[in-house]
């Protein structure tokens, strides 16, 4: 592993605002940043000194951006492995590909999961229809079938309710390779954020408690409301997964409690910087984004303490122009991407409220 | 005023870090920036979605730097006014004309600051060594000669201990515009950063304190160590002379605390974010400059208040490659301006330390 100093180059791959509060972030440790995405009005782009646009098929506008920095990053995990195989030949890249293969496959993820000694939903995969009606016969009701590939915020999920679900769910699938899982039946979502350094210097933030509304993240708040047994036990299931991974970077481990035993089910993992770790900017000693690049840079880890009550709750579609009432609140930490259209249901920015304890 | 919503475009004169820390600020509540700078390795270019590179007496670069942007505000006092006042006749630009000019001017700065019923040292003009010599006569030892303009970091001024100097004030001033000064014996250096948004809103972030080291600032402490009754007297001072310059913007003014009773005298005024408000980034529930973002788009100013002790440390020179320490250091913030060149007493970054009170 070699390390990165202040004043060296962060290549990120993706220029949404994940990689633009990254870039933020690398700015203040003095690191130079420069963002490869195919969308030439990405938000990344406007606090970043170097810029790509080009496709992530494009192996000649690849190799030049490896080439130009010293370590390489992604802000999201469905960019074609094979462009960041290409990329980390060249240059270090963190998260690995292996991070990133495992979390673009539920059923690799699942079977990783399980393997890493955490708790999952019981899970089967199926093709066919046939191979479905066998996943049902064991999985049971309620289930949900999930395409192995390239969900996100809900999508490609089909929930199962009866025997006669389950043609609706072919033509979901139609086919591709999915998952049926057993429905986990749970009183609250929880989601770890952890980062491990290369030296492998692990450190949980305080669990978050995640609320969704239409399957996109509403508000995250921490303390979650969970006991200091549950709270520990989170960690260490994030815990195992990331040194499972030998992972180096930020990660999101989303977990449910149920509702029968209060115990912990891991869902599902996130190779990055994550949406519910967003209050950290303002409410913990170190943000997920310094974290990351610490991390991704082989520098010490910062404290991940959180610095009071935080509630952040994410700003869609129009609601990012309720500004005045977010910057009148004097407790209030209103953040907006720099995107130009509002779009219904659009992530544009996020407000963050921090009260000491 | 016009508000300039989140979403509109700040040029800001200057590409140096205080630039960039505006830039950053102004990043999170999703403003674009543009960046007017003559030296095309300024830092704060790093961090922004526009450039220019030109001279500040370009007028057809300023004039279409102005034309791309809502609102102009700049990061250094030594701007020529007259590139400032092109740019204001064509976009609101903030702070003013004229406060940019009372502070290049070290008489008009003085006779402003008295006017604003704030107490200075005394002070009397003088070109010629005759009138150096009537000065010197009225104001007495120890006295110090200050050119009247482009004085920085202690640049451009001669201590007078005893007459036999004045001939060597005038090898300094060389005929050039200057004042001789009451020399301030002075038991600590505080200094307000206030903010004043177009409305009329004051908000005076708690005094700091500043140890300077070879004129260069080398720390700032807050709380100063002063009592509550002084604290309140620097802030209504720093409010009386933002008022009175109906200033929009963050203003530093620097004040001496005396050792003969404990008064404050103002030494001077910066129109613009300063460094030893940097401690606000992580030490106030609103930084610098963010406050200054919000100032000079017209939007509610944020709350002022300390989250713990601070103190601000300079990085001069190599000193910014000491990060190791500071990042291993669980209450520092590390700061890094990506300068590429450590020269000797240049400013490369800062730390500060917050302890919950």
């Amino acid at each position: 592993m070699t390390r990165i100093n202040p004043g060296g180059t962060i290549g990120i791959m993706g220029g949404g605002q994940l990689g633009r509060m990254i870039a933020l972030a690398a700015a203040r440790l003095g690191y130079h940043c420069h963002i490869y995405c195919p969308d030439e009005n990405s938000p990344a782009f406007h606090v970043a000194q170097y810029k790509t646009v080009a496709d992530y098929t494009d192996e000649k506008a690849l190799t030049a951006f490896a080439e130009a920095v010293d370590v390489v990053t992604y802000e999201f995990e469905n960019i074609p492995s094979q462009a960041v195989a290409l990329v980390a030949a060249i240059k270090p890249l963190h998260p690995s590909v292996k991070a990133l293969e495992v979390s673009q496959d539920r059923l690799a993820e699942k079977s990783f999961l399980a393997a890493s000694g955490v708790t999952t939903a019981p899970y089967r995969a199926f093709e066919t229809r046939d191979e479905l009606g066998e996943a049902f016969a064991e999985i049971g009701k309620p289930s949900v079938a999930k395409t192995r590939r390239f969900g996100y915020d809900g999508k490609g999920q089909f929930m199962v309710k009866r025997k006669s679900d389950l043609d609706a769910v072919m033509d979901v699938t139609k086919g591709a390779p999915a998952i049926l899982e057993g429905f986990v039946s749970f009183d609250r979502e929880i989601s770890v954020i952890v980062a491990r350094s290369a030296s492998g210097d692990v450190a949980a933030f305080p669990v978050g408690e995640n609320v969704h509304t239409n399957h996109v993240l509403d508000t995250t708040t921490v303390p979650a409301t969970i006991n200091d047994m549950m709270e520990a036990k989170a960690k260490v299931m994030a815990t195992r997964v990331a040194n499972s991974l030998e992972y180096v970077g930020v990660m999101a481990v989303e977990m449910f409690v149920t509702d029968a035993s209060g115990d912990i089910v891991v869902n599902e993992i996130a190779p990055r910087v994550h949406n519910s770790g967003h209050w950290t900017i303002e409410g913990a000693a170190t943000s997920q984004f310094e974290q990351h690049v610490r991390a991704i840079c082989d520098l010490p880890l910062g404290r991940p303490d959180a610095l009071g009550k935080a509630v952040m709750k994410n700003l869609l579609g129009q609601e990012i122009n309720d500004f005045e009432q977010y910057l009148s609140d004097p407790t209030a930490h209103y953040h907006h991407y720099g995107k130009s259209e509002p779009r219904k249901g659009r992530k544009m920015g996020h407000v963050t409220w921090v009260k000491p304890e």
